[in-house]
């Protein structure tokens, strides 16, 4: 059962509810947030509505909630769903007004649906994944979570043309992330990942990874991996993301990397997370 | 008055027609185009079609209706609005599925509204426009006429903030376009502008700008602009698209370049197209 509240109410799943001039559906002008509901705990709810508040900052929108409003939308809408584990997404547009690129005089409109989620089981987890690695041609301000998605669509799409499950982005000869996910190599026991500049989505399970990979005492830097350390040298290598969790990569490019131990340090991260989120 | 179609009709204006699981509500996954009516002539509307079918052949969808039925509807929309001007624009989404990057398996759809166009008084254009420059912060593809426009979006909204009418992209130490409009410039009895490659958008103006100044035995070159060239030292410039026609620049951040004599160069080619549209 889908869940989907629009504007200030929540409405029929079929029903339409947004103008053809409306600047997300014009411009994908807007940002989104994807949060997991885990026993009826929407995991690191105020992380993200944090992170939407920023983006919206960063696109210079006004939110059309207050973050203690917008948690109780988002918690209702998942207690709707009624099934242990839900996704719930919410994107706010800058509203309907007629077509012109300036801002225009609008209040801002939340739309959010809410859905059973899609899970992963550990077995498909430690089977790994294959990711091609292709161009990040991407905007430059990959750190707000905006709805100017198309790029990450046509990698996506890319990827599974090729017979792989993500694709990781390169830019200037390093990997940023991927398409719908954050990267972590594993090298010589200390775990890689790509600075939070403005080059990549700050992905809040990436900074839960972080803290989890800190408290189990191993050792992590941020700092971007070359193309040809990726593709040629690095032990392992994971995705992450709120719907993932964590991924374990079992190929890049015609490279095996092979599945993933029950024991392995990534395998021992994923543990603790699911250990914080029951 | 506002004539407004969405997939197979025309509708109230005030209608809501579009899913809030719509592909360009949520990703930007869709391509446009803004097509002038004068006295009931779509300006080079064969041309805004065959560019509509490169878009979405360049982010792999299918149009939903040939060129000639799109044509049709085109046509009847803009007769619809009843004004001697007429600006219509249309846009194809992927269509409404479940939020997932990957194509979905649905018909794309149409959504277009025909509107009386603002059109800008010759004297308006004579007094010329001030513009500011700021970085190109787009994608790599900039040829594709795609809904992923909020780079431009911030860019004409900062612009119009500092006083401007318009946004100049550098990319790289050159002018590439501007954040809704294409630029050329004028120096030493040459025309210039960005080469028609994936860092600009190769506008249906443009063009006609660029067979006009060759009609009018002017000479002209596809070549970007230097960053210094043009803050410093180019002697006129102007920006083009099918709602300004031909914009003269007066102003590039705090260098005054002037209004434009009637019978500069720049207006002759701005008279000699308004003679292809009468």
């Amino acid at each position: 059962m889908t869940v989907t509240f629009y504007k200030n109410r929540f409405i029929e799943s079929g029903e339409n509810a947004v103008s053809i001039q409306d600047r997300a559906y014009n411009y994908g002008d807007g940002v989104y947030e994807m949060v997991r509901f885990y026993g009826g705990q929407g995991f690191c709810l105020e992380e993200h509505l944090e992170r939407l508040e920023k983006s919206a900052t960063a696109i210079r929108m006004k939110l059309p909630y207050s973050q203690e409003e917008m948690h109780k939308i988002v918690c209702s809408a998942a207690e709707k769903v009624g099934e242990e584990t839900v996704d719930v997404y919410f994107q706010i547009s800058r509203g309907e007004a007629p077509r012109l690129h300036p801002f225009p005089n609008t209040d801002s409109v939340l739309a959010l649906f809410a859905r059973p989620a899609r899970s992963y089981t550990n077995e498909f987890r430690r089977s790994g994944v294959a990711v091609i690695t292709l161009p990040d041609e991407r905007w430059s301000n990959c750190y707000i979570k905006s709805l100017n998605l198309l790029p990450n669509v046509m990698a996506k799409q890319a990827a599974i043309d090729a017979g792989a499950f993500e694709a990781v982005f390169i830019r200037d000869g390093f990997v940023t992330e991927a398409s719908v996910s954050n990267v972590f190599g594993f090298h010589d026991g200390i775990f890689l990942t790509h600075p939070a500049n403005k080059g990549i989505l700050n992905g809040i399970t990436r900074r839960c990874v972080i803290k989890t990979i800190e408290n189990l005492g191993y050792s992590w830097k941020e700092e971007a991996m070359d193309e040809v350390f990726f593709q040629k040298e690095v032990a392992a290598a994971f995705l992450t993301s709120t719907t993932m969790e964590i991924m374990p990569i079992s190929k890049i490019n015609d490279r095996d990397l092979g599945s993933v131990e029950c024991d392995s340090p990534i395998m021992e991260v994923h543990k603790a997370m699911s250990g914080v989120r029951a």
